[in-house]
């Protein structure tokens, strides 16, 4: 089958049959993809890429993949508080397997068809294993949710359970038993990382700052801070508060749950500050979309390191492991 | 170096210090970038992927290779008749080599800032060395030129010298000579190719179907072919009327200047078709553009195979030699 074949073949839009989306004018099959433009209106583009051996592991199964592929990038259209639109795909593969892009292509379509995703273009070519989405999303102009937005007196948030995906790896890994009661939740995290984009939406106007946790909790806290306007803001994040006794109840040694909470990347939960005032509509939004929201620490203003965890005993500690970085050998 | 820092300093945009253009509201450092988005107009978007060993050879000069990659996406982008706004790079690298990146920057920025792109975005990861480049335009709504409106009783015309690039390639391959005359203009046709962005921009409203020429000009122009409505179309290609003399005279073999012309890839030249109404308009544009534009033969609709090729004697012949299957072994 050749280059042509295989890409209609494997990649025909299960949702072509469907009616057009009015921001779509033209799809797959030309040089490009065409969006309708819409005064009042911002596009947001983000892309990434895994490659096979670093970010997957050889024999990972394809479905797995084609879904965590996506929604790793449906994760940073929701870290912006947007909707997602179309995404494209530049797949690289050995050869054309057949069972293998039917699987990944069954994977990536289940996750577009729950987040309202479509396939709009991309390339497909032969190499190492490996593949960049981009994925395009719209949010109302002026109500992206960014980076530099944190305020001294910010309550800091997490969603749901960070900390299970590193888990899931050492499971997948032998290192935690197969049998511990969190296990199989904790690998779901890890091969099914759901984008959190109603919660992304929702916080519009609500959060004042916010990304998505792909590298770790207090890496990713970094790279927030670092966003910020002068003064220098410091997190002062209280472990007591954090989520950590789900991932014990499950089985995991606290040292470890720890950790993985701390500095695990992969979970794809959204990191975000908010004013104090906002503590209410915010719990109540948990409630409303069903998925713990923990209030873990405060932004402060002051000469102390960006980031300081206060240990349940009252001592202030500086964190060590700040998160994962694709090119550390 | 990790790899925040890498990113930072190879590909901090050397046009972030010019004033922000109005289609930009966020570039690099965010979870996504932000484009405003305008009423009357349609972003085009497209990705391609260079793969080491599949499309560049291992010790490819990087500035070549920097120019290239994001030249053949916004050939694309010339192709709808679309003005490039901003383009994200995902870059997997087996390690972080300065030299390297160092000149790679300086190729892509080089280009960027020729052609009016600007990074607003992207990925970098370890792994084999590989590049998939999403570039995004503007285009006014509804004036796209797209593949799909080849009509009956069309001119079909190709911009520039196409087969430069193969012939380059032979030339690096040691197949032909680097003392032959044209050698250093094909090995820069298939170096440093030219998005015809101009020309592409000047067709709207004149060219009914258009593309660029990445797989060789047969192959694309079927693919233009099998973009149209029914009835089925057919190209009848006049070889008397093939740009193949400058080929020739620059020290090519007649045959292997036709093959290069007709099935070599990579000159991203544009291929479109035009009513007999348009001849003196086009022919004035080339000469305002200083680019060559051949009028190669015409549309017809019959039964019979999508290419006839009519030689210089008269006979027809069907061609064999189709394209670049990039999945092909």
């Amino acid at each position: 089958m050749n280059e042509f074949a295989l890409i209609e073949h494997f990649f025909a839009d299960p949702a072509a049959h469907e009616p057009t989306p009015p921001w779509l004018r033209l799809g797959i099959g030309d040089d490009a993809a065409l969006l309708v433009e819409e005064s009042g209106w911002e596009t947001v583009i983000t892309c990434d890429t895994l490659v096979e051996g670093r970010h997957f592991l050889a024999g990972t199964d394809p479905e797995a993949l084609g879904w965590k592929a996506l929604a790793v990038n449906l994760s940073d259209l929701a870290a912006m508080g947007a909707v997602p639109t179309g995404f494209l795909l530049a797949l690289t593969l050995p050869e054309a397997d057949e069972a293998w892009l039917t699987a990944f292509a069954r994977g990536l379509f289940a996750c577009a068809r729950r987040h309202g995703a479509r396939l709009i273009g991309g390339d497909t070519t032969r190499g190492p294993r490996a593949l960049t989405i981009t994925a395009l999303g719209r949010v109302p102009a002026g109500e992206a949710i960014l980076r530099s937005g944190v305020r001294e007196g910010d309550d800091v948030w997490v969603s749901g359970r960070p900390g299970r995906a590193a888990l899931g790896l050492a499971v997948r890994f032998g290192e935690l038993s197969p049998n511990l009661p969190g296990a199989g939740e904790w690998l779901a995290a890890l091969d099914r990382p759901e984008p959190r984009l109603a919660l992304g939406r929702r916080l519009r106007r609500l959060a004042h700052a916010m990304l998505d946790v792909s590298d770790g909790l207090l890496g990713d806290l970094r790279h927030l801070l670092e966003r910020s306007a002068p003064p220098l803001l410091t997190a002062e994040i209280e472990v007591a508060r954090l989520p950590l006794a789900p991932l014990i109840a499950g089985g995991a040694p606290p040292e470890r749950a720890r950790t993985a909470l701390l500095a695990g990347g992969d979970d794809y939960e959204l990191l975000f500050t908010a004013a104090p005032e906002s503590r209410d509509r915010i719990i109540l939004l948990g409630k409303e979309l069903d998925l713990p929201l923990s209030r873990i620490g405060r932004i402060v203003s002051t000469e102390q390191p960006p980031i300081v965890l206060i240990e349940p005993d009252g001592r202030r500690t500086l964190p060590e492991v700040l998160g994962y970085d694709h090119f550390r050998p």
